[in-house]
């Protein structure tokens, strides 16, 4: 089996589903800034996550539908509500909701679609305490998004931010929703508690893989190419894994680079060229890559408690997919 | 019995118990951005009418508790997101958890409460199929919230709306949690169909009296106390019922002056007056008491269907009570 062709095979199963929780309505305004980020494309990890999770304790993909709907209803209700507060003006290279819509349509299209993701955990065919576990896992999941975006924000304005803190900050704001993704997949299909916790961490495993690749991804441009995410990023002081790990091994000159450009919002292009260069000359961008495959090994480990099936390989080859894609 | 005795006494009963769902935490600008709004007061009304609804069938107060603090919590986030939205800088007395905290953590408090609202209504006590019902109630409630809340902003800047389009969205941006807090608690407390649509169309006639009643209170000063509220809606062309009255009866020099000056920002305190002259010679002012007065006959006639109780004398109280208090 190849990964992209099960990918794109449970991403089109899930657009022919999930559409009935995005209709069209009035007023039009909030109806289309709701629509917007979810017919923008997406990969629909966090649904492939749960689709899969699931195939690989019942064999069945299909029952795990109406929770796979509710996890990417929720995931673009928080990407909407991140990019407000992050003023984010392009997401999937299509403008943002607020950027669209006006900031207040954009604060209730993600409200709507909030709320829309309980309507379609409604539909899950589980009976009421499974239900009910299932759906304190997914509160359990957004609370931990906004402490997590709240820690993202306040980490920019501090000067240092330890490696511990800054894996708690993603493990919220990334982690526990791959994590929940996978676990409810499991739970779904009926799976052991052993083979249920496997999947949870598998999911947080993975997580945390995907988001240090992105910092990585994001750093590892040769200098001729230093993009505009990097220079915004080092400007508002983003404390990735690569900065964290920068920002407690500097000295002397380099130390004195980052206290003096690192989070400057005035830096100018040759400045944050020379925090680039401090980055990768402290070992950081490597350090980073290093972190994403330790926690990409934790994720397969994780995964050795499932009996073989073609599901548990895709659920492996997506660990090996998150490290050599490109955004 | 006294309605506001029975209302501290209800009010003092939920305060004990929904606490639970605001707890202290970390990060604490987050958790303390989310308890700023629930801990400034506030009646509580929603809540009285849940759990004396649930009362005035099954005789139980308690029963319905989870869900009338799903019900606050929901409310109190819709307040906060609302507020980022109005510009608002006060409620209940204190600052707004934006103006207090910054619009970032603002949208995130409201989320947290929102999906703890969620965590509240799964301690309710009732069977798979009610709490289908009631979480399917809850969802709809904020859906119709949030339309309501953009029709409101949208209506600001249009040059007229009809009565028919003003009672729709009031009916959604207040109606509906009116509504859902009466049928909910009927549906808690197992009441027949019969007795849960009588709840739902009291809520909703009640709802609607107290929103117009809002409107009417907030006009019905004399010229010399003209309130800075006042002139806000004047200027932003708010469409209130009395400004839907005047906009559709103004003819000659009072519709010129309402063309002018009614949503002219830069409206002098003398346009102000003009414009207040003209809602009150109309007759508007005084329409909108009578339309208060007329859902208030409504929502009486409603609570006919229930069989008499303490509970129902409550309810019935709490009638007079919408268009006697001053805000």
């Amino acid at each position: 089996m190849d990964l992209k062709n099960e990918l794109a095979k449970r991403t089109a199963l899930f657009n022919s589903y999930w559409g009935r929780f995005l209709p069209e309505g009035t007023p039009a305004t909030l109806y289309d800034a709701a629509r917007h980020l979810p017919f923008a494309g997406g990969k629909r990890v966090r649904p492939f996550l749960a689709l899969t999770s699931c195939e690989s304790i019942s064999g069945d993909t299909k029952q795990a539908l109406p929770f796979a709907a509710a996890l990417e209803l929720m995931h673009n209700f928080t990407l909407i509500h991140d990019d407000i507060m992050d003023r984010s003006v392009l997401r999937r290279n299509f403008p943002t909701v607020h950027v669209k819509f006006g900031e207040p349509a954009a604060i209730l299209a993600g409200d709507l679609l909030f709320a829309k993701s309980f309507e379609a955990m409604l539909e899950a065919s589980v009976d009421f305490q499974t239900y009910k576990k299932l759906e304190q896992g997914f509160i359990d999941c957004v609370v931990a998004i906004c402490e997590g975006q709240q820690l993202d924000m306040e980490f920019e304005r501090r000067n240092t931010v330890s490696e511990e803190e800054y894996i708690d900050m993603i493990s919220k704001k990334t982690g526990a929703l791959f994590r929940i993704s996978a676990k409810g997949g499991g739970v779904i299909g009926g799976g052991t508690p052993q083979e249920i916790d496997a999947l949870a961490n598998y999911g947080m495993s993975l997580g945390l893989a995907f988001q240090i690749w992105d910092d990585y991804l994001d750093m590892s441009s040769d200098e001729q190419t230093l993009g505009k995410d990097i220079g915004n990023d080092i400007r508002n002081g983003k404390k990735t894994m690569i900065a964290v790990h920068s920002l407690s091994h500097a000295s002397g000159k380099q130390k004195k680079i980052l206290d003096d450009m690192f989070g400057n919002r005035n830096a100018s292009d040759a400045d944050v060229k020379k925090v680039f260069n401090c980055f990768r000359d402290l070992g950081s961008v490597e350090y980073a890559r290093e972190q994403a495959l330790h926690w990409d090994v934790h994720a397969k480990d994780a995964l050795s408690a499932l009996r073989d099936s073609e599901a548990k390989q895709l659920l492996k080859d997506l660990v090996d997919y998150s490290i050599h894609r490109e955004k």
